[in-house]
């Protein structure tokens, strides 16, 4: 068994390589160019340790890795384009480099080097891997379409929230793991434990970014805390506030939204303190990493081989809020 | 044997359905507004007739049929998005109607659906159709990206005009011969002829594009006669016009792409026949139509089978120029 750092170096020898052709460089090497940004590469790793999880690591879990490293590059290129989000990893994303067209048409063919990938896997498992990763796919880009839908409405309630996020990063994770699972041999009992695995611990995890946006440690946060507030953006901590808080502070938050007045971060955050919604996304967090924790616990196999996920869903979540 | 006006009929009443859920309509119903502008469908159709000219239609071949035309309509949505195109089939564009963003997401995700129908394929040829698919849609992104690159530059050779139409056109009608080949059960040996005979007759069609642009029946075109030289694209006609003309109408032809006076598609037009380039692009379209018939002829079923891929190629390509 090999631990998440151990497999983050394995994957990352693999991976750092050109993934396209020389010519046509205008198209490939802006593609290239954002692979070798870097980043944690948890998705892909997730696949590794799902695989792992249950038998030796197959060349096939390198495959599926690989591609779903594309599909989440493939994902950040496109999403930028519609943020118009300027830097990403501390670096000119790739339209801002490369031009819009030049972006898009970088992502297109990110996505088909994902399924090329895919394509090089045995055949006895290749409808299956294809099923699942296409069914993730069109759930990410309706995860991507409700977050678009959802800046444009004046309110959106908990349940949609979730909803949303939930198929804009967590089923990601969990078809991550879940492929590694089914590559690994393992019956479909087990690979629904080790789904809702990642959709909960991804769940957990997008709480306490949301979570951290407000009240994380500006030194050691990494983004700019209060960023979400400024942006006005619905977050798990902002709509719960707007469900909780008495009439007074809802209208607040609601003139606040609207008036941006310089001191509006620190009015909101006093407002949630106000609400204890801190205390309340510590809970919901928590709630989430617990049952992402049962299932991993439910998946038949001996508690030593689940070591590394324990200590993943501990290390990305943190309890010490 | 059934013609390509039957064979079209049969695709669209299987075709004319919704194929996208109900629910997120924010993204699928962009998706599904497209698909149901209708088109000429040429392209899967191939895909039937290749199935049909070594075997009788296998379910499969719908599924292949299927794919082509997602991932025709998807290629559209973004070539409509890059190109700033405000019309398509007579009604707004994807993008004009539903705004960027979305239509950028409703191409990704009909792209993903085009992979879904091929996923419907009998576990046998899976393997086989994905890697021609990958190599094709690949292919297909990088003449898009050469069309562009074409457009900043101040001169394009031929050969290299060829390649882009080749990429950017030809290569899916060749593969969705092929894939209907491939599924029909033939060898490698009459799926190389069928690939080359889609190929060849996909740029018969393009020189025959660029001809009546320039030299077309305004009242049977469908397009506006002299929009190609309006907009300064380099197409078989301008490009070959640079290469042969004389010093002075070299220098005409470049003075009128930059000062655009009212007179420009007239001037342009008596250098292309003085030059005599209406008789060299009808030369190069039957040099083309005749490779793809060679090709035809050179595959081992008998000429009765042939009949209506001869017949298609005849229809489009126009030998009354």
């Amino acid at each position: 068994m090999h631990s998440f750092t151990e497999l983050s170096k394995i994957f990352e020898e693999k991976f750092n390589t050109r993934h396209f052709p020389e010519h046509t460089a205008t198209l490939y090497d802006p593609a290239q160019y954002l692979l070798q940004l870097g980043g944690k590469r948890v998705r892909p790793v997730c696949v590794l340790m799902g695989n792992e999880l249950f038998d030796e690591i197959d060349t096939d879990a390198y495959h599926a890795a690989a591609g779903i490293e594309l599909f989440h590059n493939f994902s950040l290129i496109h999403d930028d384009i519609m943020d118009k989000a300027p830097m990403r990893r501390g670096m000119p994303t790739v339209h801002a480099k490369y031009g819009e067209n030049t972006a898009l048409l970088a992502g297109d063919v990110m996505l088909v080097k994902a399924y090329e990938y895919l394509n090089k896997m045995k055949m006895v498992h290749l409808h299956t891997v294809l099923q699942l990763f296409n069914n993730t796919a069109s759930a990410v880009c309706e995860g991507q379409q409700l977050d678009m839908d959802f800046e444009k409405r004046a309110t959106v309630s908990l349940e949609e929230y979730l909803r949303m996020i939930t198929l804009k990063t967590s089923v990601l994770l969990a078809a991550s793991l879940q492929l590694g699972a089914i590559l690994g041999g393992t019956g479909g009992g087990n690979q629904q434990h080790i789904y809702e695995f990642g959709k909960n611990l991804g769940i957990a995890f997008q709480v306490q970014d949301d979570y951290l946006d407000a009240f994380g440690d500006p030194s050691t946060f990494g983004k700019q805390v209060g960023g979400d507030i400024i942006a006005n953006k619905k977050t798990f901590l902002m709509i719960h506030a707007l469900e909780v808080a008495g009439q007074d502070a809802k209208a607040t938050l609601q003139h606040l939204m609207i008036d941006n007045p310089a001191d509006k971060v620190d009015r909101v955050l006093q407002i949630f303190k106000d609400c204890k919604i801190d205390d309340w996304a510590n809970e919901l967090k928590e709630k989430y990493l617990q049952t992402a924790l049962q299932h991993l616990q439910d998946i038949a196999v001996t508690e030593k081989r689940k070591a590394p996920l324990k200590e993943l869903a501990l290390f990305l979540i943190d309890r010490n809020h």
